[in-house]
């Protein structure tokens, strides 16, 4: 019996692979894991594509009660995962395949399309993309200065860098969570003028001068969908584009080759 | 009428997305890029299983020659270009895109999964890695330090890099070239071993002792797989194990977080 961890890739239900959607249909259980990522079709169109009853399975279920919940049932059944996007985009999936080899549950993992070489639509080379980073909602004020280093340290040697913007699924706000309380709030996606805004904020508080409003970047949204949408310009431009519905991604660009820079003018 | 880049995914015919089946099957022309990587599957097999005539397209077309047999008839029919792996994995992928721009073909890409991402089953943090590099085969002498420098400036960091191991197919060697013949020379891909010699030749003649024999780094071979292999040791010990049929990777670590050094000793 296995634990089967399968990406679905990162539109709607025919973005799953053939060898996925064989695999998850002989499985006895089917997990559908979304709070890292989102697909655009619903729980009840993925159980219609794939003639499978899906279950969701929130943060709690895939972190702190995995053991009972996912990894001990998959030693008495097949049991399959579904991650949208890729499968190792969060590193709590990493975390589910350490402890199924801890525990002695085989696991088998089936590969899909990921943000990360996505990207590469936009027409900036994927292998000069330095670290990758995530803006976080500065929530209570607090703004951490993590996305400001990975651009100041890859934009110094001329590197491209991927933010990938927040994503709050089911999850409680902090003063309820100071209370007790884990009554979920809506979901809420960060948008493109949002993660500069934190940018920005960031730069004010730093004054190192890595990022102005004159910065090159690209927006993108929906990629893997019809209507994904790349714009690039400025912070300052960018900052007031429409986006229209998520997820949003960001790209801070590096040095750009003539290639580069032809591919970027293209989406004017 | 639209030209269709399609991802088919890094092992078989089935790792193709439904969506990507769906329209392939929908288009009038079916070619497979075939020379910046490889599936396990023969020509026939995806022919069998897609249900299609696939036409092979080496270089030469999908380069030189794209505007007559790929671009141009994009206006008049559907076209799927099928790559191994996700679509923008290689550069000469984005130029097509833009050339397609340019003459006014209608381009519609679908993801699907790549090395890019994939690299993440062996444990080692997505995020944590650096600008990506190739390592060549050292033909004729020629021996690029490119690689040398990318390790060097993620180490600096701390981050990892993924040295993407070289594949020739169908090509000529440089002799040959030389003297106007064009004839294919048999397929080679790099193994572990061979991408370790390469980077130790480079130190060698740079001393600069960013890689020594017992710098930690992973090697893999055929992710996405049944069969596949992730070894972790030394390049010392690494230049010793067989990782059997090819495509093979090397990852040289950067600095290891508890997590990822739990993870990397769970494959031995």
């Amino acid at each position: 019996m296995t634990l089967f961890i399968i990406g679905i890739g990162l539109c709607d239900v025919e973005d799953i692979s053939v060898k996925g959607l064989n695999t998850l249909r002989s499985c006895d259980t089917v997990f559908l894991e979304h709070y890292t990522s989102i697909l655009s079709s619903s729980k009840e169109e993925l159980e219609d594509f794939y003639q499978k009853p899906v279950t969701l399975a929130p943060r709690t279920l895939v972190e702190g009660e995995a053991e009972e919940n996912i990894l001990l049932p998959a030693k008495e059944k097949d049991i399959a995962l579904l991650i949208v996007g890729d499968v190792f985009g969060a590193t709590t999936h990493t975390d589910l395949q350490l402890r199924a080899k801890e525990l002695g549950v085989t696991c088998e993992v089936i590969f899909n399309a990921s943000i990360l070489s996505a990207v590469g639509i936009v027409g900036l080379e994927l292998y000069k993309y330095g670290k990758t980073t995530s803006i976080v909602f500065p929530d209570d004020g607090w703004l951490p200065h993590t996305p400001y280093g990975v651009i100041k340290q890859n934009k110094a040697v001329g590197l491209h860098t991927l933010c990938l913007l927040d994503i709050k699924v089911a999850e409680p706000n902090r003063e309820d969570l100071l209370k007790g309380k884990t009554t979920p709030q809506p979901p809420r996606f960060m948008t493109v003028a949002q993660g500069i805004d934190v940018l920005l904020a960031i730069e004010n508080e730093r004054g190192e001068n890595v990022l102005t409003p004159k910065t090159l970047a690209v927006g993108v949204a929906r990629l893997g969908h019809k209507d994904f949408k790349v714009i690039t310009g400025s912070l300052q431009e960018l900052r007031e584009k429409n986006f229209g519905s998520p997820l949003h991604s960001l790209i801070i660009s590096g040095k750009l080759s003539v290639v580069e820079e032809e591919a970027l003018s293209c989406w004017d």
